[in-house]
């Protein structure tokens, strides 16, 4: 029995607000149970420069943690002066997924920046992340698509993310914070609709798995996926 | 005519949502119309070390605006690496205003940091972070009165902060981004439910004022705080 | 009594050296008492970035304080690698208290910077900041309108600050070090001369106070800066 | 055809330099083909504060790219003031690698560094670092246990770790640069001697993958491993 | 013929003025013709963590030279965030010279900090700084003695320091500005009185010099260090 | 007896390997008995801002010490987020003294970057270096004549530099860690080839030296130059 009482392959209530703050081109609340990732998608006209002159665009991302998101408060990064090594590893990784499903050239030389802002963390905020973060794009590329700024879709997909997890020897799906600081393995999957993986991240805490754990693990990465995916669906209206 | 129709003596709507986030010991999100900020009271069973062997306690702020809170987006503190001489400045108002209502004799040794972090932003986030904070703090040590870790109630009072200012010559209240970048003059007050001043602070913009304008800003701020501590009072049901 | 033996209204000895330093196009030590700062006035002929292209120039200052300016040696800013938040705020209340006198256009595209360097502190230093940078600034516009850079004068007044504070609940002009450290409300006012304020800033540090405090705190502030503009107008010479 | 020639399962000559360095508790050269790292494990007396008291030992590594290790000179981090992103990804990986064949209450009370200098990249340097880190730290343990300093074996076991991409739809092993960087997948998997799996991570660079083809990364993963611990066995010499 | 019109020997005016500041346990304006260096020695109770137990005292040096000190404003190095090379070789020398006329366990457990600040720089700031930290440091031992905190003097002779230089061939004495950024060669000698050499570096700039040279820049250095030996003797009163 | 056994003005072996990177112009591991440095010297086709437009090159140098390069291990300066102060003396000498033998104009313009990083330290690290980076700087250039990019040699003769110290009253040659942290006086010396001097540098350690001291040092210095001359002649076959 998981602590929350959820079956294996049971994820927490997906609740996805847009318009939750009104400047960004694109603007998300996502919430994975108690999770909750403020995820705005901002256009910049410039691009970085190791792109200038190629005719393509870029999506990024950055990744923060309010201090008291977690359960005891943690220090601010902007205070200590530096963004530790897992809020870099965790923006570089939803920037890479969000890239897997963007034409950079029919982007056009513009930027999308995502920021992802943890408003309350329950485990699986890089996931919220991820998963909120397509909503926020499609809807900042809706709109210039809306103002004529751009004319083919860029977005070739829809990308969702979910984390997994063996506890106790169970592979589980969507682990909130007590199971992911139990488990004894610890995976988060990033996969396209239709069923492409465009990352697999599995790591482990206590034991070390098998390829078997690995692929029981992808399969429920897939069952969280599909449920995510509608939720975006119904999110963006299509 | 101000730009949003309003009074020179109207506020925006005032809202105050508490236990918005589950972890901190207080949890509050204000809004004044558009602008809309999170502060969290975090309780810490330490003291700073210049406070040490004192028997006293410690209250303090930081403020922090997420990049897409405004019209056009703003760098990450964090991704720069240093926290601007702004948010510096307002960080250290808002901490100073809160130890004004407080008996650090009676707090104990114990630390509330008050994170004041700015979703959306429309002018007045300082004296919205202000107002709010004193709700988050007066229910975190509810909390630990209610947990008998605190016996005599170290809040003496209410503290709240407006923003008012003199547009094309004319004092008016509770300024918004469009009011704010155009003004002649901008202040902003700390006042104590009472009618003591705990901070004054008029700046010249455009055309500097004389001692009439600074009292009839003044008495503007009076108005706006009312409402503030009606609201207050309201939120933390007494 | 007050712990140096003046009456409430009484300043300490200004002293307003011009020419300290051979280098900068304009250069100031001023004292109020034993608070002795270092101002020199730079001539840059490069605007910030945000100003480009629109035919105007700037006006900015940095403050600093000597290691052992004060009672017990302070850490040095550049060996931390950061200035505080208090070195942030005063800075900006320089720079805005003299651009709050001086037309942008008529400067013409170029920059003053007003470094301030307190060689030893005594109470008050950010006032006599704003007094002896106005003095630097006055002599550096001087040499570019006698260089023919200029043609109309960019200056269109005198500014001048002082601190007052409520000490044992008598308001009393100009503290040193040893009132402001425990004084119940602290203000700093910088004024135009003709009775114009330009920023006023009323903290209260142990006591709150009352509209009436705040307006005698003002009334000491016009005597105090009056003797101030006198005695930039001699070091001037005019 | 690969651009070097191999066939698709077929690894760089590997090769493993004990006591490249005398004053390290272990030193090891690790070749994959023309990429080197140099690994030294450092032991120190002392822990970090978080595991002060539980009389357990930690296991940690640090990363970094000799400016000139690759084909364009890079920056160097200590001169920029910050590690990269990368950087920290990479040495949070090597450390939990290496965590996950240490018993740390068997290690006592005292850490192990791992410094990983890549003198020459080519492709494949974090896993090199792994693999290499792994005999630096068998040989600082044997000293210790030779010292009686640890009197049970900390090391439950081999780790070593290999990359693996998807080129031209086609699985190979162990990647060097050019590879690399035309790679449509690109996975890096760290495993232990009997067949468990540490870390798996499979990113889509070009175009993203799918179940089948994870397996087939994870079985010529697994061909790399076998190659690597037997070089491991030689260096330690059994 | 020099610039300034001094002959080859001829050193710059020195001034040493104590007591410029009043905090400071010691504090010294020096001057070396236009070049002035405010020095402070601040004594602390304290130690750095290395020395802590051995019952020994430090003597170390801070420098920092006033952004418009020179003929163009350079930045503040608070601002930048570090400070620079120079400056660090700068401090490290000055504290070195110190150090080599101190006996540490006289000095018992405590540190002596000298504050350097250039307030103008004309060529030499850095033998300035040294000759005027001797000052600073005599007078604050001279009142650790007079406190009864140190009963056997620790300093056990003067240290001055000047530059030299080879100008259009020609060795010469104590280079301004002029001179030293168009000397083909830079020499700096740190003597203590009685003749022995703490410290000698001597740079080519322009063209690489002979043994001959050193020697004659050495001999330049004698007749300008027991000038200032004179002026350290008087300044001290013996 | 020194503790190596060695005679006063005996050297330790000296061992120059080329091409120990492929990437890097030029590239050499430099060893003086344990100590070993690895410099590579890269061509960039770009030059600082300062030099823009002056038909001029430049070279320069950084430097770093593996975390472990000594008997207990430091801190890794890209992890503190600083370089040391001792870092930044050592490359702005290792610059300034191969700077003394390119000329500038006929190097044209683009930048060389001497990388020295030190994979193991007993002593003389930056003159080992020095001499080091002479060859790969020779080997860069040669590429560049080669390649017919720079028609005139730059270089206009070698450099080498070697330290020296007066132990326990005798001066010797090359210390190695042992000497150095218990010498009274130690030096270090830039030859050029012919007997001209780049740069002098003699620092009291433990006891004040005189001028005999000096020269008998600047002699051995000779003797272990024209030793590394040589063998840097062997090592670029001419």
């Amino acid at each position: 029995m998981r602590p929350s009482g959820r079956a294996p392959d049971e994820m927490r209530a997906i609740d996805i607000q847009t318009g939750f703050t009104r400047h960004a081109e694109g603007s998300v609340l996502i919430s994975f149970g108690d999770t909750r990732v403020l995820v705005t998608a901002s256009v910049e006209e410039k691009i970085p420069p190791f792109l200038r002159g190629k005719g393509e665009g870029w999506v990024t991302a950055e990744y923060s943690m309010l201090p008291r998101a977690t359960h005891t408060r943690g220090s601010r990064e902007a205070a200590k002066g530096k963004q530790s090594g897992r809020t870099q590893e965790i923006q570089r990784l939803i920037g890479r997924s969000l890239r897997a499903v963007v034409d950079m050239k029919k982007l056009g030389e513009r930027q999308i920046v995502l920021d992802c802002d943890v408003l309350q963390a329950d485990g699986g905020t890089r996931t919220a992340a991820i998963s909120g973060a397509w909503v926020a794009l499609r809807l900042a590329v809706d709109k210039l698509m809306a103002e004529g700024k751009i004319t083919a879709d860029p977005i070739e997909g829809r990308v969702a993310a979910i984390s997994c997890g063996i506890c106790e020897g169970t592979p589980v799906l969507d682990l909130d914070y007590d199971e992911d600081s139990s488990a004894d393995a610890d995976a988060n999957f990033v996969l396209i609709e239709g069923g492409k993986i465009a990352e697999a991240q599995a790591t482990a805490e206590g034991a070390c798995y098998d390829e078997e754990g690995l692929l029981r693990l992808l399969r429920l990465a897939r069952i969280g996926c599909d449920r995510i995916f509608a939720a975006q669906a119904k999110a963006v209206g299509r």
